[in-house]
């Protein structure tokens, strides 16, 4: 009885002592900070049980920064996940010790039959199946380099996070694409452009005396996703970035990031060689312009030996480029191209560009490139935003996908929201990125879609790749909106597989990041999926677009008309008059469908084919022009608006529905920001449908609650109402 | 024997329990979030003994929201410090118990004979003592609201946290002056004039929906340390601030400080009226604009009941005031005054004014309020900077303490280092605020100390307080550096009691924030008394001023002379020439020395009697005047800037020192942003030392190492060198 009576004091003593830690904890644990990368016990028992007879051990081979990552996140890992300390062995000793190696490190590996898959696989993937290995019972992940299995262990803990079985697991995974590459539009003062989640996260002022701890954390994030590379700051690019000062800044994160296999970029201002190289030029066929870049390359790679290379936005927006010498694009990339080339770098020069004087902005980027594929080298890639204006919430592909046969073309997708709402509005990407990838452009007939143009399928590229402009900052939980962090993760999946598809990628997701409870899975995975179709709705229905306030992109104006450039007015995009709306594309406007291949260009040349989605994208269309329901083209207009609304509104109650599911912390901040986002949707809706109704002259149906307020008192709110950014000051 | 493998069990198996919530505890627990409230465990066992026995149990009486701060604040207190959940009883049932009322709301306190000394402190001060109540041992913690409650409550976790004995405790506290304020100098934007931690932790964008927990930790370090007032936007104001979206997000906020005693203030645009208000003058004198501020009053004081008044910064530094009306700071002052009388509310009116004319700006401020000295209303407040410039390194005091007997006046310190190296430098304040706090007036003859004029002991003030623009933003660990904390800590501190010293609040500081070590404290806390001396040091010794590169004020510039006005120059404060250095503010200069009471006047016309710490602050003194340590002044000069990095490096020395003392993430933070100053230090001395060498034409003398580059290359730094804030976009 005395034995049983100091049982339960150790017992208690130890409740005691737990208690406070776990105090500490929950105060900061759930502030979103870990992500994705979560680690939480396995709630379900028997699952656990197994989990733990399936990895009682590991064997992991290797000696390299990359394989002491791998132990360390193994080991946080587990501990987390399993909620015990797994111990790491030289050999197998025992059934369930997970094997991880390469066939060079790895004597267990390369006595496996493993030569055939590991060739499937390539450098950077990864095998993972059972085996029996001298009599143990193992799971091995296998690979050809120490990434490989970074990202095989990455994936195996995600079959732990979201509770798949793997007693039987047998995964075989390679990247579709060479460049997996997110951009960073920071500015050297943190400044983050069309950034909602504070500052920077480059502290460029504690660079490079200060590690932060928090630049392993991101590099683990973007690995273990798969992202392989990293722009570090803005396309409008500060010249700054060049010096010394800024390049040993660049070489500490450089360090931190390669044993996680996330090559640096850095985004270059043309007028490079005169503003930092003190030269009269930076006429990209000048000898001396030619050989600083050579010679600024060379400084670079010395200091930093895998480096990846330049990204350029140049004669796009105000910033320089070879058009003030008279040099086109290509020569223009293949002078950077030419300096980067022996160190194995390559050059990604972006295709957004535009004239003010154009006629139709969407024709541009195609009438300026397509006459100049073939002439850039070979390790230039071309870096194509999704659709032919500006990542606006729907968008008909790029046709430059599947014109360009003979430059590498990469595609870039906007993870942050600029026309989202921020970090305000919950709006998941996933779908938007599917729909892009999954067009089918008919390069070569049916079933060309961009990602099999951009993984190389259709076209023999030799470099491939896909860039997400990316949404973090120094907020704590990285992205502001929880809900915003699963852009992140959606892009990274689909950068790595575009075939995936958002669905599934938001379940792993919401697995990973709050819980595997399917009470809460089902609705929010039905808030997620519906969530970007919610911000077409109460945005620009119907192939509607671009009618915010200008600058921010935050909130609605679709009245703005009186602006430096045309194609930064909203009325250029809507051209709403009392016969109709919509922007005509056909051979009686600007004709831009002819840049579609067939039988794309017949599709959309017809109304009557051309998908309701993209309707107003490639046609003036009367307000009386009967729709696939039966109304008119006002009523489904308007319709469309209301029921965007609604569809936040059914968002906020499936939020609401799983109060006491996850922890309170993120519960109450996301139910906040619906709050705000179901302000903004009614703003939207307001403010457009009494616009166009000055022009279409038709009721707003009855069913529908009535604006609260008239026209002038919406369009007054433009110029008052707070927008939420440090660049409007 | 079953029992004990039983036992066993239970304990390895809580064993592995608590590992992986210490891990995660661990990842987060020391990144600077808790600041001084750390409550970590007691490590002396016969210290947590004594506390265990003293602090039993808790009788708290009162049902406020402030009561329910107080029984959050003890739980974590007490469960962090001891170990140990602390039962909340009815009555007393035990020893040890702690007994915390007012004598309306306890009647264990009434029936104590405290009202003498409850009398004696005030509203918001309290009594904690060893008292016998009904026989049992308690320690009461009394006072007359429950404001004053919950200051006594921090004051005993602050004693727990020094590792203080408290078997024989007896404190009567209370504040000496009435408001002890923090400025927050935050855009709306969210950017922060001068703020070197991020964005504003006021997330207007998500308020109000969003009521983020940080906004309640901002208010328990704030009340922790007897902080009772804040000011949340720039002085520079946006007249936004009085418009109703962000009245109603300051609701949120005022609703949230409530508890912990902290009024709300907002700083206000003196156009309000006409650019809120749509009115077409401002002018204080006109009927309708008295009536606009009366109104927006009376709904700002019916949204916020205990709203606190306005800040005002008016017609100084392009901000609009009264002037533009031919009215003076007392009409101006007066009408804001008139409008927030009724509701028991203050304006608080700066007095930091200097006009682009003046011969000295020194005297300006002086010159100008000293007429109007009776003729503000007795709510109004003048707050006038310690220093007659611009929160220096060194100043003299403002003449202004001790020459307004009509006029309440209080005293605005800057917390924020805007002058002493942003977030990267260490330089603890505490020094600097007592030197102020401490200087001698002589307004009605010796002892009567800014200190004493602030407080009312001086003149018979009707509002007497402190204000300190504060240094924090959105990082994680509110200040960037880790020491930039202490002088939010050490403002606080003095505002409650300026008699206090800071060499013991650093101490105390250290204690709550790092470790009671003294292998820690004794050598750090020499770090930290030392530390503001040394930034004097390299960066303007001997009474110099103002040598900052202009716009950022982080660099050196001792150069600059060609600036839109001269009182932003380097030059208009050195004014070194062949002869010798200093602004000469006797007879022969702007005799703005006559503005001080004898016999500091005398004292400073004379150079033999001017402390050599101000003497180019009062005179032009030649190069080879004889100093105290009987070098020429040049050579003492030169003596100064190399003592400052030599100060520096014995810094990083003894902070290299205690490593292993404390958590690795801390120390190792602090040891990058030490080798930031040095390299700082080092380019500030080279920079002003072979500057003023052009004209005194002298040696740097030999026992010193030459700067390693030559002038020109230093000041080629002024516009190519990184400068880390986002307001140098």
């Amino acid at each position: 009885m005395r034995l049983s009576g100091l049982s339960l004091s150790i017992f208690l003593l130890l409740l005691l002592l737990i208690h406070p830690v776990y105090l500490t904890a929950q105060n900061t644990s759930e502030d979103g900070y870990r992500a994705w990368l979560r680690y939480e016990n396995v709630e379900d028992d028997e699952l656990l049980y197994e989990y733990k007879e399936l990895v009682r051990a590991v064997v992991l081979r290797g000696n390299s920064e990359t394989t002491r990552a791998i132990e360390v996140e193994l080991k946080q890992a587990i501990t987390g996940l399993l909620d015990m300390e797994v111990p790491f062995h030289n050999n197998i000793q025992v059934n369930g010790t997970l094997v991880i190696g390469t066939p060079e490190t790895s004597e267990e590996i390369a006595g496996l039959d493993f030569a055939n898959k590991l060739e499937t696989v390539g450098d950077e993937g990864y095998v993972i199946e059972n085996a029996g290995i001298d009599g143990y019972e193992t799971i091995v992940i296998a690979a050809n380099s120490n990434i490989g299995l970074l990202y095989g262990v990455f994936d195996l803990m995600r079959q732990l996070q979201t509770y798949e079985d793997i007693s039987d697991i047998s995964i075989h995974s390679a990247p579709k694409v060479e460049y997996r590459m997110v951009n960073h539009w920071d500015n050297l003062s943190r400044l983050v452009e069309r950034g909602y989640a504070g500052l920077s996260i480059w502290d460029w002022g504690t660079l490079p005396e200060y590690k932060d701890p928090r630049y392993t954390d991101y590099a683990r994030l973007n690995a273990s996703i798969g992202i392989n590379a990293t722009a570090v700051n803005n396309v409008n690019a500060d010249p700054r970035m060049l010096t010394d000062q800024f390049l040993e800044k660049l070489v500490v994160l450089a360090d931190m990031f390669r044993p996680y296999g996330i090559q640096v970029f850095i985004s270059i201002n043309y007028q490079a060689p005169i503003s930092v190289g003190g030269l009269d030029t930076a006429d990209p066929l000048d000898p001396e312009v030619r050989k600083w870049w050579a010679d600024k390359a060379d400084q670079i790679y010395e200091m930093i030996p895998d480096f990846g290379g330049f990204l350029v936005k140049a004669d796009s927006e105000g910033q320089p480029g070879p058009f003030a010498y008279d040099r086109n694009h290509a020569e223009g990339a293949n002078v950077l191209a030419e300096a980067v080339e022996s160190h194995g770098g390559v050059v990604i020069w972006r295709a957004f560009v535009y004239s003010p004087e154009q006629e139709d902005r969407f024709r541009e980027a195609y009438d300026e490139f397509v006459p100049l594929d073939g002439d850039f080298k070979d390790n230039v890639i071309l870096q194509v935003k999704n659709g032919p204006i500006d990542f606006q919430p729907r968008e008909p592909f790029s046709p430059l996908f599947g014109a360009m046969e003979e430059t590498n073309t990469m595609l870039e997708l906007q993870i942050t929201q600029e026309y989202f709402g921020f970090s305000y509005h919950l709006a998941y990407q996933g779908t938007l990125f599917e729909e892009a990838l999954d067009a089918d452009t008919y390069a070569k007939g049916e079933g060309s879609t961009v990602g099999d143009v951009i993984s190389g399928e259709v076209f023999d590229y030799k470099h491939t790749g896909m860039a997400g402009v990316l949404n973090i900052g120094n907020y704590r939980n990285w992205t502001g909106h929880p809900f915003v962090q699963s852009n992140w993760y959606a892009y990274g999946r689909l950068a790595w597989d575009y075939t995936l598809s958002a669905d599934e990628i938001a379940d792993e997701w919401m697995k990973m990041t709050f819980t595997n409870n399917e009470q809460f899975i089902d609705p929010i995975g039905d808030v997620m999926m519906e969530s970007r179709e919610a911000g077409v709705n109460y945005r620009s229905p119907l192939g509607l677009t671009h009618l915010y306030a200008q600058g921010h992109h935050y909130g609605p104006a679709p009245w703005t008309s009186d602006l430096p450039r045309s194609d930064w007015t909203a009325v250029y995009y809507h051209k709403a008059d009392e016969e109709g709306i919509g922007f005509d594309r056909t051979e009686t406007g600007s004709n831009a469908i002819e840049q579609y291949h067939e039988p794309l260009e017949s599709k959309f040349r017809n109304i009557e084919t051309t998908p309701e989605d993209y309707l107003l994208w490639f046609h003036h269309v009367d307000w009386d022009y009967e729709m696939d329901s039966g109304r008119t083209l006002w009523e489904e207009l308007v319709h469309n608006y209301y029921k965007g609304v609604e569809q936040v509104r059914r968002m906020q109650d499936q939020w609401n529905s799983i109060e006491g599911l996850i922890d309170q912390q993120r519960f109450e901040r996301v139910k906040a920001l619906l709050e705000i986002q179901e302000k903004d949707a009614v703003r939207w809706r307001d403010s457009c449908v009494l616009y166009f109704q000055t022009f279409s002259e038709r009721p707003i149906p009855d069913q529908f609650e009535k604006p609260e307020h008239d026209l002038e008192y919406y369009k007054s709110l433009e110029n008052t109402i707070y927008i939420p950014s440090p660049r409007y000051d």
